[in-house]
């Protein structure tokens, strides 16, 4: 099978890798606007070949979208236009992104729309570009599949054999469903991690003592502050109010733990840990 | 020398390995209240022998205290009240607390003040107990050596070639900044992974599944929300108006962020995320 990359950084790179070195793809073909990602991912051989954007979807079976969200929305449709040819219906095309209500909406009644398979698999480092790009990035993490009643079963069927071959577990969810999940157990992660880096350097003028002081325990909890703003500003846009919600309850938490500390209330504040520290049950 | 451990769990057990491995100490002798982790340190064979607090006090050159501050502030004036004996001038007592001031302030006045030696190794995990001790925990980190002028020189050399031994960076500073410092890049990162965990978990109670999806992101992101609440208690009370200040510039980043979001300002979005990824420079 030939498959199309449309965007060579971290997921669409780590992608490229492995669906060529487990014998998914007979050939990578490769579309990056960005000139100098583009020659990178060349030299450092992601791809077989960079080529246009309408070149990757002529030629190609599988097309898969690994852009940021903002730019999914604007390419979806046109590649499923491109599909309107007497081979489109043999044509794949799938997506990468952290949020998928937004995007399911914008081609719902796109004429292709059984072509397109919605999914996530949740696997990255904070880390971006063709350079990030790594073997096994995926190998044992969870992949969601969206709204897979839209799709045709067949085009579900080559998307699922391409996620085994790259050893993830299927979940199966509405997209509207995957937005709240996901601002859970993933948006809200990166929000409190940009606030921490934010109070930290607000406060903490001098850096010589947050680069001497910082603990493995800091640095963990500060490490998403690094993700991209290309990438995260548009998932907290797309998914604007489920993230809304989510930090207004965190907000709550944090304004509990305040009182707390306040009052000098150890009981309270005790209270409080351990009913985090539950989170020990689930998260290894 | 023969080294007194009070507290053998993560750090006290740790010390333990290494600084007979390490050849700092000939002999490791601990003190553990807690009956059940006391056979297993001796089983583990974290130290050569359990014995009262008396005998360890009586019997040792340097006593190390390795409790939850609240205990600390309790014993640290007991371990210098028994140092009142001929000998009790060649010993030393040193405390690994990652709060400061309010056990400085608990023995500023006592008459044998220049015994004891306040220090904070910076490492550790989100584990306790003696279980959790391993070898190496404190290679490579930072640790802060406050009030010195206070100590008797003799007493600071002992306890810098100890935490050489360790492969400790130390670091020198008074209480109070210390105390400071360590809220912005140890207490805080604390408070927000439980109030992480708090809000997941309140989620979770109508959303069996949510974990399924747990990425690396948010495990890396709530791992300290793991950390015992014995320690944690009596910290977060001890360094309560550092930590207020700390969590009110958090909140404050937090609502900005909300309102940037709210209000789909994805300028103001970027922004922010982009000066939060200037902890690139620091963290690596």
């Amino acid at each position: 099978m030939r498959v199309g990359i449309i965007g060579l950084g971290l997921i669409g790179g780590s992608m490229a890798i492995d669906l060529k070195r487990k014998g998914f793809a007979d050939e990578i073909v490769g579309v990056e606007s960005e000139p100098v990602n583009a020659s990178a991912a060349e030299k450092i051989g992601l791809v077989d070949r960079v080529v246009g954007f309408d070149e990757c979807i002529r030629q190609c079976d599988l097309i898969m979208l690994a852009v940021p969200v903002g730019a999914a929305v604007r390419l979806l449709p046109q590649v499923l236009d491109a599909f309107d040819v007497p081979d489109g219906e043999n044509r794949v095309v799938v997506d990468v992104c952290s949020t998928k209500e937004h995007l399911a909406r914008s081609v719902k009644y796109h004429p292709r729309r059984r072509q397109y398979v919605a999914t996530h698999p949740m696997a990255g480092t904070e880390y971006s570009g063709p350079w990030a790009a790594m073997p096994g990035l995926f190998d044992g993490h969870a992949c969601i599949i969206c709204d897979t009643e839209e799709s045709d079963p067949k085009a579900v069927r080559t998307v699922e054999s391409l996620y085994a071959t790259l050893n993830m577990r299927t979940i199966y969810m509405n997209s509207a469903s995957h937005d709240v999940h996901t601002a859970y157990v993933s948006h809200i992660s990166h929000v409190t991690s940009f606030a921490l880096a934010l109070t930290v350097l607000d406060k903490e003028k001098d850096e010589k003592h947050i680069f001497d002081l910082a603990s493995g325990g800091f640095s963990s909890t500060v490490r998403l502050a690094k993700s991209s703003s290309d990438m995260w500003t548009p998932i907290l846009s797309q998914n604007r109010d489920n993230v809304l919600h989510v930090m207004d309850t965190y907000i709550e938490k944090m304004q509990a733990f305040r009182k707390a500390i306040e009052e000098g209330d150890e009981d309270a504040v005790r209270g409080l840990i351990e009913e985090a520290n539950k989170i020990r049950r689930i998260i290894r």
